[in-house]
């Protein structure tokens, strides 16, 4: 993997990360394929509304459909037919989110599957050799994301051991090779929870150990904003520029501008394919609930400016007729508008980086997204 | 709406129907959008998989968005964003089987709606205008669809009142113009349940009416299989040559294929989406559950001769994964796939009948579709 910086804007940087399945502009949202499907949206129309790279997720798909069926098929690529980048997420987050029983200790994660309750250890260097047998591009650490509040005892104990898991997943990188022919990268995941002290010497570790890339975890987990913010911005005063980073599961469209301003290059949530099965609809101008009244009549599309199939061929009173109807198609055209946007975002983020206007480029358009009366803030639907 | 019959093989026709939104080689298969989308399918994609007319439902539409906004939209056509020719049913059907509190009278047929128990009036000349308002480029006539079994005495009363209706409708027709420039042709119902004299009678009617074209309804309700064979071949046997004859409902592709032997041109059928929905894949050797753990590893498509978006792209295994996993992009699949085949089926149908060997081929067929132990009959999934 290479990364290279073509501007920079204040902090915020536009750049090109190149894998082995093509190149992706930075800064860059990533939408969530959790378990090899991004909900709704079909993988030619992933491409059609312009997404560069996917996310997948290793406990997920170790689980169901596990990982010797998926190395049959030739890797996740292979598998559910991708053919660009794929950033696998570890599945530490969803051990200490979904799955039952869990007991953590030095060497790994002991958890029962929540599909069947079966037992299953997880370890820095067995969660790598999952990641070799996906075949993702980039691959993530083993980490332990601590949940919001804990203390800072808990979590420099557990920042802790996730840094020395980091350094085994570092090292079985080293021991082991890519499974398909093309390059696969490892980036670190700060911890730290809200503890700034211990967030820069998390970043300070991982920097040392010299990865590909590195994450900002245990983030956009119920912390104040403005923490966030902070915590982000710790981290990227710390981490090597030359390197990309990557805010993992954040946010709003707010969120994300704002942590492009602190320099985070890379970007994933579920948010916009949740809202969109939820009927909340991104546009220019907010947000819009398409089960209101208010939009039974209306024939203009869900935003005249979008490119996405929904917004070229069907209006607002179609769109909610699908969704008061309980019809399918409400999901997948919900959702392909939402990620265009999001994509869409994005793109004019670096745009306005390349330009060297990005701080007023972003303070107009966060004002615009607010000015239909639709909050985009401090929801997290 | 023109209709001219190209080439027959015994009983059997390959024509085409012209309507103002375009031709329809027949036989037809029509997928149902009865709340104007066919589940999970977006409309280009039933541009792509050869879809040449689809299905509204009147009675869905009225209730909900209402023809007001439809009218607004420039018919349902407008609404939908779908640019080829739409049959609506006039939802006498849905009348019987979905609202409550029901009181028939000769006047037309008042109930209250399955959706917020609204009271509603549906006559044969409002029928007729709330189709007039969808824009349908093939309207039906308002019926009674005799519930299976009932008796002769029920059967004879109902169908009478039925013919009635029918005139009423036909003459609302002429009465009216079409509303958005295309032409609007009305089709007639066959009723009588399963008794062959009511048929006779209630096709000798029907025909002396002169409408565009007949279909067969009352059946596929629950009556044995030959039974619907011997009706269908009674209607056939009396219903004007030259006019396109539709078997309401039906069916299997076993169904489909007797029906065409016996001289019926256009089908509806809301099984190969439903199906599909429910994880059974009809392929050319038999159909396939796709839950069954038999595919968990097996990596050829579906069906390797078909040409739809998921056979070309994807494997058993990872449909069965997304079904497993309960993802949304199975169901798209799956009903592309089952829609695919039905269309491919009745375009074979056609090839059979131009080359005059239609009962082999059909023998043959039904054989092989059959022969991988699927039990492609009599099911109603």
């Amino acid at each position: 993997m290479k990364f290279s910086i073509a501007q920079t804007d204040g902090n915020a940087r536009a750049g090109v990360l190149v894998t082995g399945h093509g190149e992706i502009p930075t800064p860059v949202f990533m939408p969530v394929g959790t378990q090899g499907t991004v909900k709704a949206v079909e993988q030619r129309e992933l491409e059609e509304l312009g997404a560069r790279i996917i996310l997948g997720n290793a406990y997920h798909l170790y689980l169901r459909p596990g990982t010797s069926l998926i190395e049959k098929a030739g890797g996740l690529h292979g598998f559910i037919g991708w053919r660009r980048p794929i950033l696998t997420d570890s599945g530490g987050y969803q051990v200490f989110s979904l799955a039952a029983l869990r007991r953590i200790g030095e060497e790994g994660v002991r958890f029962k599957s929540h599909i069947d309750g079966s037992e299953h250890v997880f370890t820095p260097e067995g969660v790598i050799d999952i990641e070799r047998s996906l075949g993702s591009d980039i691959m993530m650490v083993l980490d332990e994301c601590a949940p919001f509040p804990c203390t800072e005892e808990y979590a420099r104990q557990s920042n802790d051991m996730t840094l020395r898991w980091a350094l085994r997943c570092r090292r079985r990188k080293d021991q082991t090779f890519p499974r398909y022919g093309a390059d696969q990268s490892l980036f670190g995941i700060v911890q730290g929870s809200t503890y700034g002290r211990i967030r820069e010497e998390s970043a300070r570790a991982l920097a040392g150990m010299d990865f590909d890339g590195y994450a900002i975890g245990g983030l956009s987990v119920g912390e104040p904003e403005e923490t966030m913010y902070a915590m982000t911005g710790v981290c990227t005063g710390i981490l090597p520029a030359d390197r990309p980073r990557y805010l993992m599961g954040a946010g709003t469209p707010r969120n994300i501008l704002e942590a492009i301003a602190l320099g985070v290059d890379m970007f994933d949530c579920v948010l916009p394919t949740r809202n969109g099965r939820n009927a909340v609809l991104f546009t220019r101008n907010g947000r819009l609930n398409m089960r209101n009244a208010a939009h039974a009549g209306d024939l203009r599309p869900v935003d005249p400016e979008c490119t996405c199939y929904g917004c070229r061929n069907f209006t607002r009173a179609y769109l909610r007729h699908l969704f008061k109807s309980g019809e399918i198609l409400a999901l997948q055209l919900a959702s392909m508008h939402n990620l265009t946007f999001y994509i869409w975002l994005l793109s004019q983020a670096r745009d306005a980086i390349i330009r060297g206007n990005f701080a007023a480029w972003k303070d107009a358009t966060l004002n615009t997204l607010s000015a239909g009366g639709a909050d985009i803030n401090n929801e997290s639907l």
